[in-house]
C-alpha cells in the first residue's frame, strides 16, 4: 500500500488542491491520497510544524507526506525531499520539519532539481503543483530519492518560543495554538511519567486554571488546564470555548505553578 | 469492498482528523476512507443525529461509520459499537443514533473496552483516535464485534423537539437546522403520499411562506416552503438565503397551516 | 483506474456531499473518489467555471467530473453528461463548461433522462444525489453515454466579462476571483511567449501594481502584479493579502499598461 498525504494552507475554495491531486493521480495512479488539512493559517509555518508533530506519528511508516506551506515560493528557499523517523516529507525547506527533527533522526534529504520533473514548465508561484507533487508521486511510486537532486545535510530551522523554569519550580511558556474548540495549547510539555498525581495551576494574565486530567473533571462551562492528546499543556473550558471566554490568543504567556 | 466513513465536529484545521485517519490506515490498510463531514457544530449532538439520518441511508450496507461528536469524552459515557439497519456505527453513546434508531432495528451493540486496543495508552481527551478509530478498523477488517466488550441492550437517547397538531389541523414544530444555503429545515416531516397536490403555508413569526414543490416554482429572491430532499419541511428563498433574509434561527417555532 | 471527482457549492457541514458519495459508492464501488472542492460560493457558476478551467487539466484523461453548482435545480435547465478534451463532466447545463469549451472540442453530450436512474424517486431539490451522481457512476463504471438520454448539440453559455485594448496598447479587464490568500485574479491572460521580459504596471482605482515574475521579487508586504499559475494576470502582496490591504473586490476594473 502506498499512501500520499496532503497538508497545505491552500483552503479548498480555489483550484490549487485539486490541481495537486490531479498531478498525483497522473504520476502515481496506485497511491491512496489522504487530505490531512488544507486549513493551516496562510503562510503559518509554526502551525504546520505543530500539525506535523501531532498527526504524522499515527500514519504507517513509509507514507509520503506532501507539505506545502510556502511563503517563499519562487525565491531561493530550496525544494526538498526528506526521510526521518520512517516517514518521507516533500515540501519547501523553510522550517516545517523543525519540531519533527527534534525527535526523529534524518535518514536522508535531497534538494529537488526543478528539471527532475521531466522538463514540464515550472510556474513561479505554484511549486506545490509543479515541483512538490511530481516529486512526492515519484517517491511514492518507488523512485530513487537520489534521482531528485543533490544530497542536503542540514535543513532550515524555525525559531521556536522557549519555556523556562524560575527558582520556584514554576515553568513559563506561551500559547502556541488555539484549536477549533477554543482549547489553548501551550509549548509546555508533559515530562516523564506523570500518569499518577496531577496537581498545579496555570496562570494566564489574571486568570487561573486548575490542572486536571480531562474536561469532564470540572462542571460544564468551568475552566481547567490539562495535558492534551499530544502531551502538551492546554487551557480549556469543559464543553465550552476557552479562547473566546477568556480572550486568550496565540503567544500569550502561560505559567505553570505547583505542578508535582 | 470495505468502507469506513468519518463524521466529526473536529474541523480540519487541527491534527485530530489526520491522527484518526493514520490510525485507520495502520489498523485496516484495505479500507476505503470517506470524509463525510468534520464541520458538525462543536459538540452539537442533534446536528450530528440529523446528519446521520440524512446521509447514511445512501451508503452501501455493511459500511462502518465512525462518528465522533463527544462532549463527554473522558467521563462515564460509554464508547460503543452498534449495528442497526445494516450499518455499523462506532462512537460515544450520547444520543447520536436517536433518530436512526427510530427507523431502524438495532441488531447488536457492544461497549468498547478501553483495553480492546491491545494495551496502547489511551488519552483522556481524544477517544476518537485512541478507542473509536481502532474499534472501527477492527470491525472493518472483519473482527468480531463481541471481542470489543460487553453487550449493550439500550442506548442513550437525545431529547428531541416534538411537533403537535392543534384542533384546526395545523401542525406546529421548530426549525432544527439551517443549512449552508440558508435553508431552514424543520422537524415537520412529509406524511404518506403527498406527491400529488401541495398546498398550504408555513408561518414563522410574522413571516408567511407558501408551500411549493421546488425552489424554481417562485421567482428568484422570493420566499417559499417545500419538502426538502430528506422529506422534512423547509423554508427557503429561491437562489437566496432564507435564514439571513428573514432573521431565522434554530429552535424558532414554525406552523404549517392549510396543508392538504 | 476509474476516478470520479466532486466539485460543488454544498459546503461540508450538511449531509449533501455525504449522500452523493454514498450513491457513488453503491453504484460504482471500484471508483476512486476525489473531493476537489465543496466551497464554491453558493450558486456562483462563474467561480465554478474558473475552477474547472484551472483544476481539471491536471487530472488524467478519462476522469469523470461531477460538478453540481445548480441554482436552477428543479426547473427546466437540463441535466447533462458531456465529454470534451478527454474529460467527462456530469452536472446541470447552466454555463459551468463555458470556459472549458472555449479551449476544448466537445466530443459528445447527452441530456440525462430522469428515469435513466432505474425508477428511483427523484427529489425536486437534490439532483446531485438523485440524477447526477447515478449518471456519473454509470459512466465511470463503463456504461454507454447514449443510454443516459438524447444527444445534445449545444450547451448553455455563461456571459463572461470581456477585456479590451485601447489605442495606447493598454488592456482593460476586471478582477474575476479573489483567492484564499487574497490574491486578485483578473480576466487578462498571458499572451504568447512572455517568458522573457516582464514589464508594465496594473492599475486598479488609484492603486498601481508593478508587474513582476513571482511574489518574492518584492519585499514582504509590498504589492505587485504577476501572471499566476493559471496564466492569468493577478494582483498580490508578497506574504500578505492584497484584497484586504487595498480593499479590492470581484468585478473591479483592472488596467494593464506598458506591458511588453
Amino acid at each position: 500500500m502506498t499512501i500520499i498525504t496532503l497538508t497545505t494552507d491552500f483552503g479548498m475554495r480555489d483550484p490549487y488542491v485539486a490541481a495537486m491531486k490531479g498531478v498525483l493521480r497522473r504520476h502515481c495512479p496506485k497511491a491512496t491520497i489522504d487530505d490531512l488539512t488544507h486549513d493551516i493559517a496562510p503562510q503559518d509555518i509554526l502551525e504546520a510544524a505543530l500539525f506535523i508533530e501531532a498527526a504524522i506519528p499515527w500514519y504507517p511508516k513509509g507514507t509520503v507526506h506532501l507539505i506545502v506551506v510556502d511563503p517563499g515560493v519562487g525565491t531561493a528557499r530550496r525544494p526538498v525531499a526528506v526521510s526521518a523517523g520512517g516517514h518521507v516529507f516533500v515540501g519547501p525547506d523553510n522550517g516545517l520539519l523543525t519540531l519533527w527533527l527534534m525527535r526523529h533522526k534524518m535518514d536522508w534529504a535531497y534538494q529537488i532539481r526543478p528539471d527532475a520533473n521531466n522538463g514540464v514548465m515550472i510556474s513561479n508561484t505554484f511549486h506545490g503543483r509543479d515541483i512538490f507533487a511530481p516529486a512526492a508521486a515519484w517517491l511514492a511510486d518507488g523512485g530513487a530519492p537520489e534521482a531528485l537532486g543533490d544530497a542536503v545535510t542540514s535543513l532550515d530551522k524555525l525559531p521556536l518560543p522557549t519555556t523556562r523554569r524560575d527558582g520556584k519550580g514554576r515553568q513559563a511558556g506561551v500559547i502556541i495554538h488555539i484549536d477549533h474548540f477554543g482549547n489553548c495549547i501551550t509549548n509546555i510539555q508533559r515530562e516523564g511519567d506523570t500518569d499518577g498525581t496531577i496537581a498545579g495551576t496555570v496562570h494566564v494574565g489574571d486568570h487561573i486554571f486548575p490542572l486536571h486530567t480531562t474536561y469532564g473533571d470540572v462542571a460544564p462551562g468551568a475552566p481547567l488546564a490539562l495535558y492534551g492528546s499530544g502531551n502538551r499543556l492546554e487551557i480549556a473550558v469543559n464543553q465550552g470555548n476557552a479562547a473566546r471566554q477568556f480572550g486568550l490568543a496565540r503567544m500569550m504567556s502561560a505559567l505553570l505553578a505547583g505542578a508535582s
